[in-house]
């Protein structure tokens, strides 16, 4: 028996106790005559102490072998602690060592298994079984695991099934990119790893399992950004026999469920909706941040027609009110300006009015516009003295991507994303197509299955970009946490939109034949819903990177720098796998 | 509202209320003035009725459009049924059908279905969405998500953490072959497919993660046989800080959790335990089926040097005792002896010896044997009148694995072998190494991470084929439900391990390099245990086929019939990912 207790179990009921501790070595502090050993396993931290005259002298020439993540046994007494330490679980008791066991040795980290820790990110990740150890990353596993398990628990509460889809599927060219695996005993021919079980959860439903869910590893290859991995996973959901409603309230049901367990936060009413248009004039983001208001507001009426170019010239032109930001220096708004320029923005520049406490304006147009002018523009906004206009202008699309970016940035700014607030907000009837400039054709905004609304159906013929989908998103906090559609379950209204998408009759066939012959035999009203568990886990914690609640992730080039992967084959196995490695010279 | 109830939940308490179902049409009975429909979703089967006189008469028209498969949706009143039908849990009602709604049509099914379906296994595989809608299938997969489920619930409750572990890792040459996934992002190199999470889930226990737990798809590329998948699920677990006989009483407690949730099956006791050697002596397998005894019997002693050159030059000649058998004609003789002698058994021939009656004996080798001689070898076999003794000989483990399939065939003859019994057993101390003939090198038996016994260390240098290992496997039934083992955590006896196994030093590092590195700062005693995910839910549902327990399986070839996969990619997917197929004429 290598332990009769955890390093986070002892209190003050057990002194006097013979206990067996095993973890790992955080700190020695060895005063000569006295010698304290900070011992920490996955459950906490447990002081031990040896005090010279009441324990044999040997144990003290043992700790002095003894090192940072040394892994030791030690046999002892519960006994109070001299000065108690409230911060700490255990920190009314210490151990008194009768007995260590060096269970194994270790070298020097490279880097301090602290909470601050003074490696960095490559360091870390290369070390990741080193930063495993450490309390924020092993903090944020727990959390994931508690999500997992508490998802699952809701779901079965409410009848869902898990089923587990295939990872050896076959590639189709829509979307991002497969990643690919030959296969050995069909040469020449390749499985592509799922991307979302989108289709086998659409068949399960056509199969009558009604509910279904997994929690599940999904695949892009994808060039990689910050916050994307090329695998992640997706609490996968699929419905029958039920309406957008019925959706909507489930998985309201469930996220409420989570924070209510994980976090201890509970929700008051139904979460807001807010459809995709009202998401887009207002936030310009289908995912907006509802922490803060700042909301957008059109300046065209009062900005246009008066001679300024630049306005004039514009397809649009937006507003937000930086609440009392009106004493903001020239430096400060320079630097605004140079951000919203910035090539991730692209902004072309950034207009601003103050507000000023005397009831006058300053702006940088003020060549163009009169002080009436500005106070429209401020009374447009519900700016007050004190107040800071931020005005950008342009395409419509454009301008509301850089103003969205520049609200979140100015919130950030006026400390008004408090990472302990959540605000959830449903976003409805997003279009059902998007034209891609490019190919000069509509593509399915969310998937060619999801279903038009009944009240657009005929605009499919005369403005196909108009028409709305039963598509909805759960945002919060300006994160996506998930999404989903009713699907279409008439072959005949499918076979419309594969027109509609541009598919010929082969194409459709070749990529979603077995779909479409499954909705020959019977196919139920369906829909679902599909969470980033990933991000889930992040959003819930307050923070936004990701990779922390990966147990390993990749780097930004897909690599694993820890086992270091991928990496190249022997040609044996290129060889029986019948493929051969073609690298370009770059 | 699709739906006001399942058609599993109507009973005579719901009798006057009005309700909406919706479901498939499993079948219509017409009779002109009367009409039945039963209805069918994931929860059961109600009747619905018509009668001339209470409904319009437009409903009978509806009804003559419709047939099988087809979905509808009904409103109506429940009623007591006339002729209730007990074997039904909705067997007390039905619903008279005021309103039925078209929600999708259905082509007429390619095979029926029913429990007993008249489709064969390739259109059931080409349909298998319609497969999915038969109770055997349906019935396996709900059994599949209550295994999970409970699994997680047991493991939760003694604090195990769920860790995700990626799918994209590194190819080692070692075991199974890989399947390969070429990095687009990294030209030339390929990621692996795990065919276990084994070194992630001995890094996590070196991250201090202590109890870890996933239930995990992995992946073989192997030639596969009738109960192998090229993707397949496991069961993975890991423990630090705990001896062998920890682990095997978590296990333990999970596999009488299971019987007791899913099953309702209660194991008296503890399971029994089984050396290795003596489960090889005595059953010639590793998993021994002990529903039934019919151990072997050495008969060396009794059959040889009496002038039969067969048995003199074998190495061991083995019986087995099948009870009341002595009446088995030639003609059953010899189709035991064709059955034996089979290239997939690979006997040479059978020997048998009768237990008559009267006290004689009758064998197939009584020319060189005498009355005595046969008795002597019955009262070794504790054969008694009317039984029959079955001898092969040979080389020692030929001869055990054919007298192992003999054994279980006579089994299955003998009815000896209950679905509904099940007979657990721990097989304990498996040799840590075997010699490959081939390779003329030691391999490791479970894998190079296994430790050997403590008192056996002294072997590695003089005779390390009789080392035992620390490793156990859970066996139930004649199927292999889980191994594992002790792992080594010091990095010496590891290096010995490995050059035990004729890794050079570089071998070694290129492929288990991360974690040797891990092993050097403070790696903690472990060791784990993964069961079969698929054969479990399979052992524990009393059958063989592990196919029908997963949704979407894969044939012999290891192609999945319904979405036809693997496919050829297009040379552009190809070039993107810097590989060639280079297929060999055949």
């Amino acid at each position: 028996m290598y332990r009769s207790h955890t390093c986070g179990e002892l209190r003050s009921s057990n002194i006097g106790e013979k206990v067996t501790l095993s973890g790992w070595i955080q700190t020695i502090r060895d005063k000569g005559n006295i010698a304290w050993i900070d011992l920490r396993d996955r459950y906490g931290i447990t002081q031990l102490v040896a005090e010279q005259g009441t324990v044999d002298d040997s144990i003290f020439e043992q700790i002095k072998t003894f090192g940072r993540e040394f892994v030791i046994q030690v046999e002892g007494e519960v006994i109070e602690r001299y000065s108690k330490n409230p911060e700490m679980e255990t920190g009314d008791i210490e151990v008194r060592m009768e007995k260590i066991t060096l269970l194994n040795a270790s070298k020097v980290p490279p880097f301090t298994i602290e909470d601050e820790t003074d490696g960095g990110e490559e360091l870390r990740m290369q070390y990741r079984y080193l930063d495993l150890r450490r309390n924020p990353v092993k903090d944020k596993l727990k959390l994931r695991h508690k999500v997992s398990l508490e998802t699952r628990k809701y779901l079965d509460s409410v009848d869902f099934m898990e089923v587990e889809t295939p990872y050896l599927i076959k590639s189709t060219p829509e979307g991002a990119r497969d990643f690919v695996v030959p296969s050995r005993m069909n040469p020449g021919e390749f499985y592509a790893l799922p991307q979302s079980p989108q289709t086998f959860k659409q068949l399960l439903m056509v199969s009558g399992y009604d509910k279904y869910y997994q929690i599940v590893k999904c695949f892009r290859d994808e060039d990689l950004r910050a916050d994307r991995q090329p695998e992640f996973t997706q609490i996968d959901c699929e419905m029958a026999f039920v309406d957008q409603e019925d959706i909507l309230n489930t998985f309201e049901g469930l996220v409420k469920h989570l924070f209510r367990e994980v976090r201890g936060i509970e929700f008051e009413g139904n979460f807001p909706r807010m459809d995709y248009a009202e998401a887009m004039e207002k936030y310009g983001s289908d995912k907006p941040d509802l922490r803060f208001g700042m909301e957008f507001v059109n300046l065209n009426s009062g900005a246009q027609g008066k001679g300024f170019n630049v306005f004039d010239s514009a397809e649009i032109v937006l507003g937000i009110n930086a609440k009392g930001c009106a004493e903001y220096t020239r430096k400060q708004l320079d630097k605004l300006t140079d951000w919203v320029k910035r090539p991730q923005i692209g902004a072309k520049g950034l207009v601003y009015v103050k507000c000023n406490e005397d009831g006058t304006f300053k702006s940088s147009v003020d060549k163009f516009y009169s002080q009436e002018d500005l106070k429209e523009w401020a009374d447009l906004a519900g700016a007050e003295k004190g107040d800071l206009l931020l005005v950008l202008s342009g395409d419509l699309d454009a301008t509301r991507k850089q103003m969205n970016e520049l609200r979140l940035h100015m919130g950030d700014e006026l400390g008004l994303r408090n990472p302990n607030e959540f605000k959830p907000v449903w976003i409805m009837d997003f279009p059902l197509l998007e034209w891609d400039e490019e190919t000069e054709r509509y593509h399915a905004m969310h998937h060619p299955f999801t279903s038009p609304k009944k009240e657009d159906l005929d605009l499919i013929a005369t403005d196909p970009g108009k028409v709305r989908a039963n598509a909805y998103d759960l945002a919060m906090n300006g994160v996506e946490l998930g999404g989903g559609s009713i699907r279409i379950h008439d072959k005949d209204l499918q076979a419309r939109m594969f027109e509609l998408l541009g598919f010929s009759d082969e194409e459709a066939k070749a990529q979603f034949g077995f779909l479409m012959d499954a909705f020959q035999y019977g196919a139920p009203p369906h829909g679902g819903l599909a969470f980033g568990f990933d991000r889930l886990c992040a959003t819930m914690s307050g923070t936004d990177s990701i990779r922390d609640f990966i147990a390993f992730p990749k780097n930004n080039s897909g690599r694993d720098v820890m086992i270091d992967a991928p990496a190249p084959l022997d040609g044996q196995q290129l060889e029986e796998l019948s493929i051969a490695s073609v690298v370009k010279e770059s």
